[in-house]
């Protein structure tokens, strides 16, 4: 049941792993799916969940705290206002939404070729953001700094599978708060030339990454052009914040794009049942998007929403479950509803390290997420502890999974030489294809080939010492980045974007720099 | 990020633990589907496929070696039959096939509480088959005894979301060869009342088998029920040979159930081409299901499907990867076109021990197997090592994915509570709902407990001992045994069971009983 070993490298484990890495060096800028989306409800199912949501904004209504704006403009364009208060009139959300956001649009990034397209059969894959804390096999659990941050910058730049830098791919802790968006965003300019997200903690801070933006690409480019991607996350139940919602202010204003994205445990911040939470998440989406069209008609917006489940023990949040899945699934479906680019799941777990729950929840996560079709995959690579941590194991255990969705994407192949037809008409009942021509045709391209995987012997895998996944990735990652090349960025380019930087962090208050 | 820790109970670890399994003890026969298939081919991409297949019955043919009896039947039912080649004019393999295989039967299990359904909407999951080694972490990888068999079934027996007790849930290599079919058997009507397998590796010993269930169940109720029912593999390429069809001539003659499964490493024993793979998959499982229609019409079959990649460095087969995923989808769309029930997929891994990969490849099987509708899934929990070890802690995490699906197959629930807008009216926005009452009212059904899945904090991850998952799975598998309690067996069945075997057994030349 092990099979022949024939067609062995000479060269060992380091010689054959290499050769597997040099297969992968070509990427693309972002998937493209080839099967229609997975669907758990029929439409009049999703219609129900629709009329609930219509509900909820005509009748409960949403808060936009801190913000009148938000609420001058939506009174302007029928919302009935009541305090901070806005309920909507049935449908008008989802019009304002509908009448205005592109179904559609591309991301551009430092290095054209690596531009996305966010909206239908495309997904894009980014890490995963937000962390505190990072992890590693080395070293433990620990806070993340600046260099942890470059570092995953870096690896996620050098995978072929993740399209997308992300933005806040871990919390660089060593640097001071109110200063250090200015050492995220030029990380993610300097050291990569994907496509990056924004900061979003502080409208200024969303600002001053337009500004950013402005001196890397050109003002007049950027105003044609949506070249940032920011996370503005709803305060659930049915509350959207002032800064939150003056960071999407801000980009939509300079015509960038943001997600407004639900983020729910359900049981605590939405219904514990999942038609409840499709329904809180439709809603709160909705009236989300619709502000941001009325600051800025057609700028780019993406349907968010991220649902994990609560134990009921202990009231964590769990990962990888049924009910957040069927949870991604229904979100997809409504989402192509309105019409908007659908951003949800990733490869997250509550592990605390990259064992084997770890690995189901994400795998658990990621499948729906790619039969769902979502177009963009925050997450999709690192998460551990619930989002509290960065892994750099699992960083690359994530992206091997994301390499064989792309291996996934390219469905089955019905031409002559996909059915073989020729290869069973030259080969005798009994005798193995191994050496047939078409099998030696095909070897290249046959099938996905994974860094990590282990398939060797019980026998060879423990003469090379027994080594799990994660000790595994482990050696991958430190390979990864001592073999790490910049992109190139232009020096003036480069110094220009380092003395604005300079300027801006010298003019707060005891700035040291 | 991690939650409110509301609604904690006391007791500690062990307290919760025991309240997890608790809500764990209700199991059902058999999982219902609730979603249709996910497909990856049209109706024109399967006929294509189709009539690869076609052409190969037509023109290159399958061989019965040393099975005169199989040259006769499929001669005289039309068949091309040159020496021990035997092809099929185009469409009569179906044809065979579809005028008298059942879309569907039951296997009646010794409590009929627990027969299963084979076809349709149902699903039956059913431990790992057929490895002569076994792991745990304390022991390591050993090769299997008789002691292991009784626990596995115990295991099997044990869980709620393990339908079926499998065959041979690893090699007793401790007894001999030639009787050891006697104490499988016995030990799955012994210590579980789950339905179970019969022995394929000699045609006597299906008889034997066959034999035994008649004294368990009655000869006459045997001859108008499926009690049995067997795996059958063929020796692709395109191959049946003399051992398998005995055996399943001997249980289609006392009309038990088999399965008829091309199990293949493509790329070897097949194209190494999705297409081709299914073709000829196709081909075998079509021929070899026509030969048991002609043995006894009406008999009931199940067409399987069993394909890993292979490692193109090494040769070695591989799990979890893309392309079986797509085999295992484009298989089930063929054989609900047949109209017979399918068999595939499993939580498979190439993985030595329970680790990511050995969780990665397991939920990446198990996820198609479960969209695509597979019937009979063999291999659902314990698989490690290509099938070549039996897991007990990897037994325990894959039944707890078992359990998740489960839950997901409840689907979306759109009733009132469902959708939760009474929870919605009555709910401020900002408000958590951890206390609202609709939440209360659901605490106990609205999302599944896995009683493995660490969801605590760090700190509280930490102070328990940093266990990973396979190691908490130790502590749960022991847990189970130690609990353990044999259902109910009529004594005088007992003994008289255990007569036979003993003069079966003595019958042996050089017999030791």
């Amino acid at each position: 049941m092990t099979g022949g070993r024939a067609g062995r490298r000479g060269g060992g484990r380091a010689a054959r792993q290499a050769a597997r890495l040099a297969a992968h060096v070509e990427g693309v800028p972002y998937l493209r799916r080839t099967t229609t989306a997975f669907e758990v409800l029929s439409e009049e199912g999703l219609s129900l969940i629709e009329d609930t949501a219509d509900t909820i904004l005509e009748r409960v209504g949403i808060d936009f705290r801190e913000a009148p704006d938000a609420l001058d403009l939506l009174r302007a364009a029928g919302a009935d206002v009541d305090g901070e208060r806005v309920r909507f009139p049935r449908g008008l959300a989802r019009h304002l939404v509908r009448a205005t956001a592109p179904a559609a649009f591309t991301q551009v990034a430092r290095n054209p070729d690596r531009s996305v397209l966010f909206g239908g059969a495309a997904t894009i894959f980014a890490p995963a953001y937000g962390s505190p804390f990072v992890h590693d096999l080395d070293r433990g659990r620990r806070y993340g700094t600046i260099e942890d941050f470059r570092n995953f910058v870096k690896l996620a730049y050098a995978s072929p599978w993740i399209h997308h830098s992300g933005g806040t791919v871990c919390e660089p802790v060593d640097l001071p708060v109110h200063t250090r968006h200015y050492d995220m965003v030029y990380a993610h300019v300097r050291w990569s030339d994907k496509p990056f997200m924004g900061s979003v903690t502080h409208p200024q801070r969303a600002r001053d990454t337009v500004e950013m933006a402005r001196i890397v690409f050109g003002a007049s480019f950027l105003e044609q052009n949506t070249v940032l991607f920011s996370l503005i996350n709803a305060n659930s139940p049915l509350v959207w914040d002032a800064t939150m919602l003056g960071a999407a202010r801000a980009y939509a204003e300079a015509n960038q794009a943001v997600m407004m994205t639900p983020f729910v445990l359900a049981g605590a911040m939405s219904p514990a049942t999942v038609a409840g939470t499709c329904a809180q998440t439709l809603a709160e989406a909705l009236a989300g998007m619709a502000y941001v069209q009325l600051v800025r008609p057609g700028a780019p917006v993406v349907l968010g929403s991220f649902a994990s489940s609560m134990s009921m023990q202990s009231g964590a949040p769990t990962f990888g479950m049924p009910e957040p899945a069927l949870v991604l699934y229904t979100m997809a479906a409504l989402a192509r509803r309105v019409g908007v680019p659908f951003r949800s799941g990733g490869a997250l777990t509550a592990s605390k390290i990259p064992d084997a729950q770890a690995a189901y929840e994400s795998a658990n996560t990621m499948q729906p997420t790619m039969l769902a079709g979502v177009n963009f995959v925050l997450h999709a690579a690192g998460w551990l502890e619930g989002g509290l941590a960065m892994g750099y194991e699992k960083l690359v255990l994530d992206a091997d999974q994301l390499g064989m969705w792309h291996a996934f994407a390219k469905g089955v192949d019905l031409s002559p030489n996909g059915r073989a037809l020729d290869a069973f008409l030259t080969n005798e009942p009994g005798t193995h294809f191994l050496g047939h021509p078409h099998t030696l045709a095909n070897v290249e391209t046959a099938f996905y080939r994974s860094p990590l995987a282990d398939d060797s012997s019980f026998e060879q895998w423990e003469e090379e010492g027994s080594l799990d996944a994660a000790q595994r990735a482990n050696a991958h990652w430190k390979r990864m980045l001592s073999e790490y090349e910049p992109p190139p960025l232009d020096d003036a380019l480069d110094e220009e974007l380092r003395e604005w930087i300079e300027r801006q962090k010298a003019s707060f208050p005891g700035a040291d720099g």
